[in-house]
């Protein structure tokens, strides 16, 4: 994440200059990775703990570049009121070899100057608390400052990187896919609706903006189908929208969706090994990038689950392909009953996904081949009978349920002709077998991480009620 | 762009196999480059021309993953009524030398199979024409199939990838801001309101779906601010929105923008360096990955402009700065009469932004303190006087005006306590120094390949009565 070259660079520059030159500015992480000794070095952040001995000052500092802080040595003298918990402050002085085992390297202060100081009656967080999530929840400007959030916000970051590079890698082409829409993708309905604001409006004529009823996207994906029309393979990574009414762990009214259109498929399979793909090499590079920052979760969030060793078992494994008939089937045979009996013909809910997961054996598992009349037009007919079924996939993981849906798409324009005349041009020039699918990001944050709530997440939580900042 | 390692792999592996194996599929990009002749493959893509000789047949195939064609020579026999122009083929054959000196490779080709016919007579573009931009804008659905537009979402892509890159390297951590914001930022008052579409709102509550009015975000700033007293550097790069009632060529109601914010600025010199050192090091990486697609613009697009040259000269020289003071001054001694007079206190205008640029040697310019009463409240002030400055920074480039607006913002609780009171808290714990700026990114693509209307440089343009598809 960090371009330590820069710093080192300039660390080895530092070391053979005279005293009187400037500091070298070094991140937190670059400081803490430092090879050798060097003098002349500036540190900048806020302070996580401040301990006052009678010989020695102790300071932690961290400057978000890593889950870890610097621990700073100072003489007594350096304390001053303002240098409290919370405070941002810039040391100066000599990186040393820290006797410690705890860290390799610490800083041995010769100045340290208190940038901004930090009211810590009022400040929310306090020094060496482990806040619960629903308590930091309530201060969206300062949960960042939280391990856990900073933690979460690093990984968020490392994960989208990781992302874009593995569609990149594999000759996708990234497309911004529009936010406002004239179209009504999933059919859905909770739409929200976009018009100039009341102040705007009134200058302006009384129409709609756009001329028409516009709306926040529910899914990129016919537009990425117009886009697999040229490109063949493409990709889009950004906000998607529901007016759902739900307080629920699971929801939020705005979150991301990672989205791919392949055309020339040949069968779901072609669909199915790149969202396997995509999880593994997405979340192999996360967990090489902020094992610490990942380690966080998986010992304090989520320990009771077991995450990290779920997550090595689905790293090494072939994820499980069954059929929607045969999960039907699955769940016929289940002990357990269900608030919801499972009957061919109805849609799976959550808690037959977290079954069949478990039947399975704790992997992903992707269902496949749906009845026809559960599913939006565009999907692809199998033709066959009598329990009529379309060429859908859902993949579905441990401890969240679904994390991507797709399919193929049914390319014969006379399959369409009588369902929707818009989809039709696109299938009168060119027409070629295709398909899609979409993983929705935060489920697969809370995935890998074990994360309860959604809404720890993403960094600013919309959900109904609540758009804080 | 094209992950070229898991196709040469394949070519290396069919190369001894028997001829009986299955075909290995090539992107066109792969099969232009290959070094070695090869048998049993498979190219995939649509036909960008057909010409029937007595002897030979030759098609040119696309399929997105570079401007450039393959090649195809066939028997006359493999003629077929609807191999035509726009159809979608998959042709298996040899991959060999060209004899030709436009490219390297040709493939030979034992089976052509139309995958999806294309109704000439209805597809609105045409064999071997150059359709105008204008002309091609009225089919979003199909203009990406054409190769301006092809091109530039090629570019885009790269572009895309390249910023993310350069923040990543740089120990930036990026932060998806919201889209949804209860907060008016600029203050522009041109906002889109959100609501409950009319048909989910029957079943709801009277009341706004997030309690409060809701907006269509305008900057990611504050909320970047925000994480900056965490991370020390942060970036976005999303979608922003503005319900301007403009036709121009210069505005769209959806655009996208790069934001950063750095903590810990000692000057708006630590500012203008990450602008100048992102625009030269994206724009070096789009150059070096997309030459052909650059070179269609700079040939075929923006020729009179000499956009090529004038790109040269902006990434060898260093940006020039000078301070609105000295801009206002070279304003008033120019020759050239302004629709709108030049005055101190005024803010510039696109005309005298191009002026400025033109005076400095058409390289780009960092005009810097603005009067303290043409910025909003956040700005850094200068406590200078009589003229009244803040430290905010314009980025000026060629043919376009502004390409980025920052500032340092005001750190210091006094100076902020009577403006805004929901700005203050992050000012009390720990505030630090700090400045950042935001980049239209359109703007941006419009810079470097000389593109003149906004639209031609985004997917699906969403602009004042147009919201296609």
């Amino acid at each position: 994440m960090l371009g330590a070259r820069g710093g080192w660079q300039a660390l080895r520059r530092c070391a053979s200059l005279p005293r009187a030159q400037r500091a070298v500015r070094l991140r937190v992480r670059e400081a803490l990775r430092a090879r050798e000794p060097a003098g002349g070095v500036k540190v900048q952040g806020w302070v996580r703990s401040v301990r006052s001995q009678k010989e020695v000052l102790f300071l932690h500092i961290n400057d978000g570049s890593s889950l870890e802080n610097l621990q700073v040595v100072a003489d007594p003298s350096l304390e001053n009121r303002d240098l409290t918990f919370g405070s941002a402050v810039e040391v100066q002085g000599k990186l040393v070899k820290s006797p410690h085992r705890m860290q390799d390297m610490e800083l041995k202060a010769e100045t340290i100057h208190v940038v901004g100081s930090c009211d810590t009656w009022s400040y929310p967080l306090k020094m060496k608390e482990r806040h619960p999530l629903e308590y930091v929840r309530q201060f969206p400007h300062l949960r960042c400052r939280s391990n856990t959030l900073s933690s979460l916000l690093r990984i968020r970051s490392e994960a989208t990187a990781a992302i874009h590079s593995f569609f990149q890698d594999n000759g996708y082409v990234h497309i911004h896919t529009p936010i406002i829409t004239s179209n009504d993708c999933e059919g859905a309905g909770e739409l929200f609706q976009i018009e100039m604001s009341h102040e705007a409006r009134k200058s302006a004529e009384k129409t709609h903006f756009f001329n028409v009823p516009a709306f926040l996207t529910v899914s990129g994906q016919l537009h990425l189908e117009v886009m697999a029309g040229a490109f063949t393979h493409v990709f889009t990574f950004g906000p998607t929208f529901r007016a759902e009414n739900s307080q629920s762990r699971r929801h939020l009214a705005e979150f991301y969706m990672v989205e791919a259109e392949l055309s020339f498929t040949e069968s779901l399979q072609d669909i199915m090994q790149v969202m396997e793909d995509l999880f593994k090499t997405a979340t192999n590079t996360v967990l090489s990038k902020c094992p610490h920052d990942v380690g966080l979760f998986h010992k304090y969030i989520a320990p009771a689950q077991k995450t990290k060793d779920r997550l090595e078992q689905m790293l090494k494994n072939k994820f499980v392909i069954i059929s929607y008939n045969e999960a039907v089937e699955i769940l016929k045979q289940a002990s357990q009953t269900f608030t919801f009996k499972p009957e061919w013909g109805c849609d799976l809910r959550t808690e037959h996904e977290k079954y069949l997961v478990r039947h399975c054996g704790e992997v992903p598992v992707f269902v496949i081949n749906y009845p026809y009349d559960l599913k939006p037009f565009y999907m692809r007919d199998n033709e066959d009978g009598p329990q009529h079924t379309v060429a859908a996939v859902d993949l579905l993981v441990p401890g969240i349920g679904e994390l991507c849906g797709g399919s193929l798409r049914e390319e014969r324009l006379p399959f369409l002709e009588s369902r929707l005349q818009r989809y039709l041009d696109l299938r009168k020039f060119g027409s070629v077998p295709h398909g899609g699918f979409g993983m929705g990001f935060e489920r697969y944050l809370q995935c890998i991480l074990g994360a309860d709530n959604i809404k720890d997440v993403i960094p600013f939580p919309r959900f109904s009620h609540s758009c804080l900042l």
